[in-house]
């Protein structure tokens, strides 16, 4: 039976000299609390504090990034209960069996690295999962999952966890954050974010009916000033968009109108629609710089690539495949008309690296409103982030980084991904110092920024 | 005179520590046999396994990986009798000269290693050549090509090379390959590759007259499948389509008919016989899901990029040079429908390594039908190869990597290109190692099946 | 106090045994003069010998790599004198004060570099800048600046530079060149550059006016020709070119002048304006094979991405941003003509990194005409600087790199940026050696002729 260890230095590069320095800087950092602000935990899973269910419904079927490996490797998604609720325990069981069978399907990514923080840090694992272990190591997790220990809450706690952002529907009414706010169990600050694709994407099937209470086009923009202002008022500190491409040239408010009522009687275009939609990204720009949120963007991604898999499983089922991206042109009339407004922050997000050198960190070079969001979805990886570093701090300098964002619907991945993150700014930071470019009390004074005040002033905690 | 030495820890990290556990994982898997699933040899190469004729034709005539970088240093093409037969001996030794004068024109490339490593394990040769040893150096070439021991076959034996695709016309009857299957003294097994290119470019010249016993549109699909199930029942394995981009939009039967008609009659646009040949791409996924003919693409390289040299000397003579390619748009028509179908085998190359990472990777990590093709042509370096190597894993695990493919026509380097990958895997995963993403048991089990297991699954051997 | 020191290895890679190895080949080339082929020094500024006015218009005012960093950071461009003159001694100092009190926003950048070494080597600073110490510094470079040791010319032989070009307006009467190069008290040679930009941009406002006197489109014609013959024989070496895009398709003489004539009449269209440019880059192409100027594209740019800025402080304040580059088609027709012509050199720069592996190395390792520029604006950091020597080197051979290239408006940072150049130079050549893919003979062969002799013969000097 293969062990399963946390080497201490895990991460950090292998020369000795760097390798010694990145440890002490790391150090400096490593139990400094998570800020969280954007990711897709459910408020409901921490204010009703139920028992997780059982390995599978933890650790496989939410998780996009664990099926779609298995997916690739030959396992069915159907095996995985993807897009079900939690199972039967025989079948939570097989799929957690589907799973160690195939642990091999998971080297060398950033998924299994996760994983094995989590089994070894949050339920005591101390060997490789396998096809011969499995019952094992379901047995010892769902017995600890039974436990007080191991509810959301607990966990909340021992992952130190001082802010936490979900990410929400402009007409949520956010009781849940509403009742975690006033409970005094709950020491971590758990905000809303406002996220408007679906209303801002008038072409797609369902649009009319969602805006059937808005009247007209001021009605409608009237809604989203005021749920935004909702949002804010209930603890909101970003509005996020994630479109398929970063587009923000405005429309005059007639035209703009014109297209809305098309919308409304089904008869808009699909240029139209997209017209519309980059409209609406440079309005949200416009109601950022009254009402204070912070404006993230994640463009770039072709939804739902292969339809049959959509149909049968719904979205975020592993199959979203990013397409070139550009920020220098799309951006350049939201950035000619804000990208100086005081107090407005612009966090962008990418899924294609080339954006890194070539634009975002030009920009984020300039516009004092423009941060270079920390790596997304593909780019979560060592290789992606040590290339975004350089990109950015090359070009940009250390504070233009966003600091890490997780961005993640697996909870108790949290801790593992920040303290990667941890890890691989002290391996750059270590870097820069063993070049003789940056002192070690600038590297560990960077490093403290990154962890705790850039993320606290890229989004206004 | 200075020495040309292989060193052992050659292309093997600096890091002391890293360097001696990547040298353990490369003598693990140092001499395991070659599998060259996609390449160019010439099968009557092997057939009438007549020598070489001289060093010229051997290392640099048919060489356009030698002969571009001599040409961008200076060197005539004609001097060099690119695109010539086997040369009278005084012009082949003054090509020979060429060479080694300006063997400081290779530093630094992947061309100067390979060379490196065939004269000195083929040859002996233990100086590195220059104006000075030109000829000496011809002499000692020259005298062993003369020798049984170093005649096609011989080398092929000594190579260890188990399975070594060729690259082959669809109307080509594999008269050479049945003779090579046929006689006991082969024991690698030499498998044809069907490459149906200029039968899908329809709107080329010539093709009118490679169509005219097709008949109509249902007689051209018929002799295209009729013609894979003929490769596949001589031992081929895939099939390559190496076109300007990676659509894949299919036609409705009527209008590729109409299409198709219009080739017939010369009349056909650029823009519908673009619209064609990604139609058939698409149908040649759906042959592959019947015949189960792996399927390799190789798009978006611009051929012929200097006409005067194309004319004067022929394609594949150095000029081919790489644009933007495109993926996730361009496969999704062909994914949607045959991307999970059992069986189906899609191998993605590319010479636009920004894809690796936003588009192939992400591809390759959902759809079991789609490989990452290992870096091809202009990529086959050691700063390439480690990019796609964190690129591939680190989003799609190991297990999504094609394994090495050399796709190329020098015969002596063969040995060379595989060698090179061997001790790039290992640097690799030690370097996973020595971070503590991956134990050392688990490097050497991926190392492994990347030399000898992933191939044979990939290319179903 | 922070101290500020330079260690002797900076920049060279950490593991001890590859520093040693760059340490030597470094030494090797440390002391050799300057050449900086092209550059944005002021000719005036030489002529004239004029003391610098104090350390904000030597630092701050005229540098937008400085000054962007700085407002990216929340610091107006009023503040810092930007498109101002010299400013009296209270805002000189405000502006280095806060610079100095924002030091920490150039941590990781190649700017804060360049100025630790300014300000050791040049200043004998041994402190590092902050709020606290600004005035002390402020003090210490104005009382040396004011020294006959920190006037223009006394730097200029100071930093051993052999060669310099300065960037020039095609109708510059080269009056100042003249007189430096009639003066026996300036060893440099100081050569004008041919930069026609704004008289090939002929649908830009004030084109006509700049146009008045040249008549047709043959007397244009005819007027650059002889402007470039005038430059060459006041010891240019080379024409360079700025356009967004890298165009080179060649129209027919009738449809030039048709567009041409538009121009003057005020009634081109931008589509005409562009299809224009594109065949005058090819013109230029055309008449450096006649008159032998170096062609050098910068394309590339978004210019003037924030027009508020640029209304307010003019062009060249920090708000330029690179888009996508495209070589491959859009220097086919330029390279189909001229790309074998003996004698014509094109050097292709790039601030889109993507195009060096796909583009631009395949071009340089087949055409003898075609050199990959030094990595250019943002480019030209550590990580940058390393992925283009790979990529370019892999792919086409150390002989294909044009040497370096500052590139700077920053005088003072001249010395530091080729040093920085010549030790990345040097780690990367001690990587190939230590990787066991060079001899150390052949690396510092290698290293010196990027230095010395690889500028000297792809700039014909």
């Amino acid at each position: 039976m293969a062990a399963l260890t946390l080497h201490p230095d895990r991460l950090l590069p292998a020369d000795p000299g760097v390798r010694s320095l990145a440890r002490r800087l790391y150090q400096g950092v490593r139990d400094l609390p998570i800020i969280s602000p954007h990711g897709h935990v459910d408020p409901g899973l921490l204010l009703h504090d139920t028992p997780f269910a059982d390995p599978a419904s933890l650790f496989i079927q939410p998780d996009h990034y664990v099926t779609r490996l298995l997916h690739a490797g030959g396992v069915p998604l159907d095996a995985l209960g993807v897009g079900e609720p939690p199972m039967p325990e025989a079948r939570a069981r097989e799929a957690w069996r589907l799973l160690c069978a195939h642990w091999d399907l998971l080297r060398g990514t950033p998924v299994r690295y996760w994983f094995d923080s989590e089994l070894a840090e949050i339920f005591g694992i101390t060997s490789r999962p396998s096809a011969s272990n499995a019952d094992d190591l379901y047995d010892v997790i769902a017995g600890q999952l039974a436990m007080d220990t191991h509810r959301p809450r607990a966990l909340l706690s021992r992952f130190t966890i001082e802010f936490l952002a979900t990410t929400d529907d402009p007409a949520d009414d956010l009781a849940a954050h509403r009742a975690l706010r006033a409970d005094p169990a709950v020491s971590t600050v758990v905000a809303p974010t406002f996220r408007p694709d679906r209303y801002l994407e008038i072409g797609r099937p369902g649009w009319p009916l969602l805006a059937k209470e808005f009247g007209d086009y001021a009605g409608y923009i009237a809604w989203l000033e005021d749920r935004r202002r909702y949002f804010a008022d209930h603890g909101a500190v970003s509005a996020d968009h994630g479109h398929l491409d970063a587009g923000t040239e405005p429309l005059s408010t007639g035209e703009a109108s014109r297209i809305y009522r098309s919308a409304l009687a089904g008869t808009v275009t699909s240029a139209e629609a997209t017209a519309f939609r980059r409209h609406m990204t440079f309005e949200m720009a416009r109601m950022s710089c009254d009402d204070g949120l912070v404006m993230t963007l994640h463009p770039g991604v072709h939804r739902g690539h292969h339809p049959p898999t959509l149909h049968r499983f719904g979205p975020d089922t592993g199959h979203d495949i990013p397409v070139t991206a550009e920020y220098t042109r799309s951006l350049q009339p939201l950035l000619e008309k804000f990208g100086t407004h005081p107090g407005f922050h612009l966090v962008l997000f990418t899924v294609d690296p080339d954006v890194y050198t070539r634009e975002i960190a030009p920009l984020a070079g300039f516009y004092p409103s423009v941060y270079a969001g920390a790596p997304w979805w593909f780019l979560d990886n060592p290789a992606s982030i040590a290339h975004f570093q350089h990109a950015i701090t090359e070009i940009a300098g250390l504070s233009r980084l966003s600091g890490f964002v997780d961005d993640t619907r697996a909870f108790c991945s949290i801790p593992a991904r920040h303290d990667m993150s941890r890890r691989l700014d002290a391996a750059f930071l270590a870097g820069l110092v063993t070049s003789h470019r940056l002192d070690e009390d600038e590297a560990l004074d960077a490093l403290t920024a990154l962890v705790r005040d850039q993320p606290r002033k890229v989004f206004k905690l």
